[in-house]
């Protein structure tokens, strides 16, 4: 059989999977009146924020996409693909958004059975995300081959999708993590640390934000993002084709033909999605009564189960492709390498280990300690990843060359389906709890949709070591794609060239002007919001009584209106920075400046991710009764950690990520104009 | 006259100076019997911690030594001038702490009659260290090129005293650093925060290791660094000698021959000397009533008539010496950035300035945000000083090649002998302040010394600034010169080679996983320091009443071991990293290595010692009476602010400086080991 044949069907079957998924969720029973109410309100603000959020960014594309049109080495083949990339990013967070903002009613009322069901509903709302993602990435870049595979301009074209899909993705990430944090850290703020009100207490102006931004960050900025990483790395790969061809870095050409180099990678995700299916239907504890153990025993095993099946159908790719089994080999070492980021991450971050139990310990002298503490953790927890990465790298290359750098990300984010299935149903859990406390579920609902979120935070821990693990190879394809496509060759590209060492440096500063940016975002809405709910606690009578309701749409404008204001100036950065660089230093300049901020981006995305997760773990341990429990100076201290930690792991961090690609996307999309361009310095 | 003449006289108008300035100091009156009590107290505890450190350093030198001597392709004179260069900056940390420790007591009685004599006493013990560590600086190296500077082998022992005074450095950065955070932190969070009680309140156990530890870490640990800056930027020039002679990089030729190329550097630096000495003499104000204002424009005159000098020297001796005229820019240039980047330094973290108000305006919502906005202002705050160094080095590479690079670094360093004299009498300030208020003395005396501490802030910012600007332009030469001792060609070392791109990557972690050690020692250390001082309220009867004294001792033998203990660990790392990197990967990844620590260790330095010195000043800045002053609910979150930037601006940040040159320095030292050398893979 035709290998795209192949790759279309296993992308039909996931989208046909993610189809019976969702028939699934939305079969279920919504709940109360009132569990339906919270759920309309949260619907309504995720879907305005959604409709402004796009709207501002139809506008970006459109601009880009004339002015790519109008560059004559580019043209308008070029800026149609980018629009499909960005339509098809978007898509895949509208569609995740739209499940996950049905689910969480669902799951609350399913919980209300038990466990397993709650775990059922929220788990399978988290597929349809997953497949879809997956689904449409393979479809698409299917149909581009099938249109423009013949084309001398192929390799011209295809990237621009993934400009496209990046583009999107990261405003999105930007705009829904500055919502999500703002709301988060405002209603904390004011509730728990003011007020003492628990947490999602319907007395709380910002609660209905803080659920709506679980939706637009955690799922519809998730989405667009893991839709990118997917689609960038196999671009990445296709990219480097004619490395593969002609064997440049080894002695002999690893593929047949130039085709079999551009399938591969699909093959290989392809594979993915199959295994991934196969690993999410394991997913199913016995009985009614599942402890947390069983289950996330069960998480585990799905994904072992995925990762296992993905190496033997890469296995059989590489075989009935006739590729030399070198390729083989970097994907197994990406695939493993990915497997052990995430346990790296799970270490650093969960309260089963030393590093977390230590911050939380830190916690009795106050949150001073306890901030250098986590921060010092985050920072230490640069080193399982940089060594794998680093070692992947090299047997990579080792075995197949620059090529194999590339297809090793693609064999780490190959499970990418049942990946994003467990990260996506921590949202909807989290929407859940919040959903049962306003709705006055019995406390039992509300303990059972804890340990669902506290699941989902141990494998969303996992998902995000796996997703930066694979930006920063991927990050690296693309760097070595852009190098070829600008004409770079081995020896012009030199660390004594100062103005190699200078983009180096300028590389390394834009991760953290980028950081500053979006940290300030967060600081500066969350302030807003702290202000709001005061001012709602103090003018509207009887609030803290509870005889009167806030007024929960004015906390959703004010995040809406200062996530999209604030979204556009660290996105146009991101896409400005490289073009400055490689006009004003040159494309060798440009060269360096990638890999400046890939290395500086990783180590602080590293960075953030965990010290942000093992801030919430050390909040988590002390809430289940150490140091005093919920309440004491301890936890305290553990809540203003936790605030410290929630803008870096859930708005910076994961939008680095997309920064490193998009960077390179957009060197690699403009490197015919740039070859030409000696820089003007 | 010889030009090496002319930097001995300088180097010993230096240390007349510094003797004629310490004459002063020690004739002024030492105050009452409590002042002296106490301060002998410090005395005792800083000159206990300096033995114990130095025997460690002692033990670490030898076996260092030993190694050196033994390896044939160096042998027994690069391991003697290793043991130089490590006494030296010892002596020079040694020196100004015995005269800060003396200075301390004086400077208190001098507030008591006015705020000018207060700034006299402590400003000339500050100018005793900065000409000390200057005038040994000059004297040494002119002393190498008398014994070596014939030697063929000159190029390979004169690393080795840098290599020396880097490690003492770093040890010294380390260890008096964690001491003086953790005493310090540990004395707030009890003090301030659980008790209530003012700073350096005599009942507070931790008080006096408070005190050493100013004296420890900001005036030992710091006179080390600074040694170490300066005489690594000369070194660095003059190991790239070669290249200005056979003008690798440009058409002719930059210097008539290579002594020229060797004493140039050191002309520089002498004049300096004699520039600083200028500006010294010209921070004087009128009256005895000065202000504020005028105090730190008499301190702003100094340095900027010592910068003018400075270049009016250096363009003499590159005038006298027949030197190409393109050196004079880049020194210039250098010089320039410097006071540049000191400048957007005192930008981002005075109080006058916009980040820094805002930074205290997030105090009114806590903590949490407070803290995100401070470290986004860090993160931010790295814009500047990365142009001003890539846009340094690009206009010192296109006038001189890169040799410019490293003379440009000189440049910006030339003036540290007044920008010591001002860093250092910071630290005697603060201390004068604390005997102050344990005396009890009356409360102007200790506004006075508040003033001189706040007027040191400032200074202390600026110098940061200077400090990390010059050890990127030094680190970025030694790098250059490590390239060109082990034999790398231009097209050897390319991005394009996935074994420097791994060795990028592996470097970028170093910085991060040194931060984590650094941070942790200090986070644990005062995590003892708060249950020792706890301990003590608790247990000895009548303390809080003021009717028994606290055991001061418990708190200083913590620090000392605590700070001894933990400096060995991230001193390893600093120099065994490089080594590994360079017998597994090779040379070629060594260099990638040493330019990945470079550009994160920039990124971090400046973030970590900005975010610090803005969370310090906002404190300082509600303290002077805004949202609500001192004892404020702002006040508090903004303490924590100030808690959390200490270890990361006087313990981890500093240190970066050192280690990004000392990695680089191991590497020069070893080339001639590492270029016979391939790499095990």
């Amino acid at each position: 059989m035709d290998p795209i044949t192949v790759a279309i069907i296993c992308g039909g079957i996931g989208i046909g999977i993610a189809g019976f998924m969702a028939r699934y969720v939305l079969r279920q029973d919504q709940g109360s009146d009132k569990i339906r109410q919270i759920s309309a309100a949260i619907k309504e603000g995720a879907l305005a924020f959604l409709r402004r959020e796009y709207r501002v960014l139809a506008i970006f594309v459109t601009a880009v996409a004339i002015a790519l049109g109008m560059i004559p080495l580019l043209g308008w083949w070029v800026s149609l693909v980018f629009v499909l990339g960005a339509i098809a990013s978007a898509m895949a967070g509208f569609i995740g958004m739209n499940i996950a903002i049905r689910a969480n009613s669902r799951t609350a009322a399913a919980t209300q059975k038990s466990l397993n069901d709650g775990l059922k509903v929220s788990f399978r709302s988290g597929a349809v995300m997953g497949m879809c993602v997956v689904g449409i990435g393979i479809l698409s870049l299917s149909a581009l081959y099938l249109t423009f595979g013949n084309s001398p301009d192929f390799l011209k074209i295809i990237p621009a999708f993934g400009f496209g899909a990046s583009s999107v993705a990261i405003f999105a990430r930007i705009g829904g993590g500055i919502f999500t944090k703002a709301a988060d850290t405002g209603a904390d703020i004011v509730g728990k640390v003011e007020k003492s009100i628990p947490e999602d207490d319907p007395r709380n102006a910002a609660v209905i934000a803080d659920f709506v931004g679980d939706n637009v960050g955690d799922v519809a900025g998730m989405g667009a993002d893991l839709f990118e990483s997917y689609v960038s790395s196999i671009i990445a790969t296709m990219a480097l084709g004619m490395v593969a061809v002609f064997s440049i870095n080894l002695g002999e050409s690893l593929v047949p033909d130039i085709s079999t180099a551009w399938f591969l990678p699909m093959l290989v995700a392809a594979g993915g999605i199959i295994a991934s299916i196969i690993g999410i239907f394991a997913v199913r504890v016995g009985g009614k009564a599942a402890k947390m153990g069983a289950l996330l025993n069960a998480l585990r095993r799905g994904t072992v189960i995925a990762s296992i099946l993905t190496a033997v159908f890469a296995f059989l790719a590489v075989y009935f492709l006739n590729v030399n089994i070198g390729v083989f080999w970097a994907i197994l070492a990406g695939l493993t390498a990915g497997v052990l980021i995430g346990e790296s991450t799970n270490y650093f971050t969960s309260y089963s280990y030393k590093p977390t139990l230590q911050i939380s310990n830190a916690a009795q002298t106050g949150a001073g300690t306890l901030i250098t503490r986590g921060f010092a953790n985050g920072l230490m927890s640069t080193l399982p990843p940089i060594l794998l990465v680093v070692g992947t790298m090299l047997i990579a290359h080792h075995f197949a060359g620059i090529y194999g750098i590339a297809i090793a990300g693609v064999g780490m984010l190959a499970t990418l389906g049942i990946q994003d299935a467990t990260d996506a149903y921590g949202p909807v859990a989290d929407n859940a709890g919040g959903i049962a406390e306003m709705a006055g579920l019995p406390p039992e609902v509300r303990d059972r949709t804890d340990a669902l979120d506290a699941l989902g935070n141990t494998t969303a821990a996992t998902g995000k070591g796996f997703a930066i693990g694979a930006a920063g190879l991927t990050a690296l394809a693309l760097l070595l794609a852009y190098t070829q496509a600008v004409g770079i060759k081995f020896s012009d590209i030199s660390l004594l060239d100062p103005k190699v060492i200078g983009g180096i440096f300028l590389g390394a500063m834009i991760p953290a002007v980028f950081c500053a940016m979006t940290l300030n975002a967060v600081g500066k809405t969350s302030f807003s919001i702290v202000n709001e709910v005061r001012r709602q606690f103090r003018e509207i009578k009887g609030l803290m009584e509870g005889r009167a309701k806030p007024e929960y749409g004015k906390c959703v404008d004010i995040c809406t209106k200062a996530a999209i204001n604030q979204m556009i100036g660290p996105g146009i950065l991101t896409i400005a920075a490289p073009i400055v660089v490689g006009l004003i230093l040159g494309p060798v300049a440009l060269g360096g400046f990638l890999i400046g901020a890939v290395a500086c981006g990783f180590i602080l995305a590293v960075t953030f991710a965990n010290a942000g997760g093992s801030w919430d773990n050390a909040k988590k341990w002390i809430e289940t009764g150490a140091y005093g429990g919920k309440g004491s100076e301890a936890h305290k201290a553990a809540v203003i950690g936790d605030m410290v930690g929630d803008p870096m792991k859930d708005t910076s961090g994961p939008s680095l990520n997309i920064l490193i690609k998009l960077m390179a996307i957009v060197s690699l999309v403009l490197a015919p104009v740039l070859a030409g361009f000696g820089g003007l310095i």
